[in-house]
């Protein structure tokens, strides 16, 4: 194949959040990729393609890839290999196609489903976007480690014994898919005894990001939420 | 303080992976402060700030933080002292300031000891920027993490019982600050039957970019290195 297949990491939501080598990517590439929620495969469904809008230049090819949203994905085998052929079509063709991702494509991001189907046949580049860990590290001005510290990143979706394990092995903890998982999470936390000082960060970067104190967040909170915990 | 002071994220070193805010905050900004070595306090030693020099739009007032740079750092409370009440002086007066950091300004970044020394009495606004986790993870085009995995990050400074136990806890775990630690994260991957697929990541981003396979990698690692080990 000659077309380049790219992991396009788009940073956790605010458009100022690409990077110029992202940017410039969307501008120049031809065909783009991007998971939608099953039940509502518009374009505007995607929160990748929402966030890579303002720096896509004119047309593109558009493919979309359905997968069930919630919190525990399934696969969605049948969705993943239906792109990946339809992907390595136009890089048969010489065409360059850029998978589109929320945060970082490497840490929870889709575009590993595909990269696992075509690393062998295709040039491969990965560019790097803005985590939500920082993101939501930086809606809240919170340092989460330094010097000799120790950060566990840990899905709320795993056992409560697990996420109580991993987060005790470190010095700071970062939740994600906190969801409906949140009680959960508290329970673990209040365990462990690092209530005081843990924050909630909903929809950091966006317009409508919310900060708050653990004790006050809700019980049902959205999956682009997160929990951070460090050492007081 | 009627100034804003940004900690501002510049990503692992390619310019490129600058952000499109951190590039308008640096275009506008009128302060800029940056860790410099301590035995060479010339601009052109500090990293941060060559990441940002392509972005910079005219002239600045700059200030430096002479930190010494080894692998244990000293916490240079006098430098960190001495640069936070001039960067006061710039807020008082109405400029706002930008800390540049390499990386995310809260993972591991000085940015936090200016942070702690003017929380109280300025406006913040933290940038986040691409992290050295990321960017490694990209060199290598090697998933961190999916679904219900976790991920321990870990300073290569720790005692080799800690990293051991903090690796041990996680799925997939990065291993920060390697330098001269090389030899003891390797006998710790090694009794956790992890070095097959554990890769070795230099200079994430840059042009002189190094990959490999952990059981190559040089027993002397420079201080920006890192190794990345997932389940296989």
């Amino acid at each position: 194949m000659s077309g380049v297949l790219y992991g396009l990491g788009l940073g956790p939501g605010d458009p100022d959040l690409v990077t110029i080598k992202a940017a410039a990517v969307l501008a120049d590439i031809t065909v783009i990729a991007y998971v939608t929620p099953l039940k509502n495969a518009a374009a505007g469904a995607s929160f990748a393609r929402a966030i890579a809008a303002p720096h896509l230049g004119g047309e593109k090819i558009e493919i979309t890839i359905p997968i069930a949203m919630n919190e525990n994905p399934a696969p969605g085998q049948l969705a993943y290999d239906q792109a990946s052929r339809e992907i390595a079509g136009h890089l048969d063709a010489g065409r360059d196609v850029a998978v589109l991702c929320e945060g970082d494509p490497l840490l929870y991001g889709s575009f590993m489903y595909v990269l696992e189907r075509l690393n062998e046949s295709c040039k491969i580049v990965t560019v790097p976007g803005v985590s939500s860990l920082g993101a939501a590290a930086a809606a809240a001005n919170l340092p989460l480690v330094s010097r000799h510290q120790s950060l566990a990143v840990v899905p709320a979706t795993l056992p409560e014994a697990e996420i109580k394990s991993r987060i005790a092995a470190a010095n700071a903890a970062a939740v994600f898919k906190v969801g409906r998982n949140m009680a959960k999470v508290k329970r673990v936390l209040d365990v462990l005894g690092r209530m005081d000082g843990a924050i909630y960060i909903e929809r950091a970067s966006l317009p409508e990001v919310r900060v708050l104190p653990l004790a006050d967040a809700p019980d049902d909170a959205p999956y682009f939420s997160m929990i951070l915990t460090t050492e007081t």
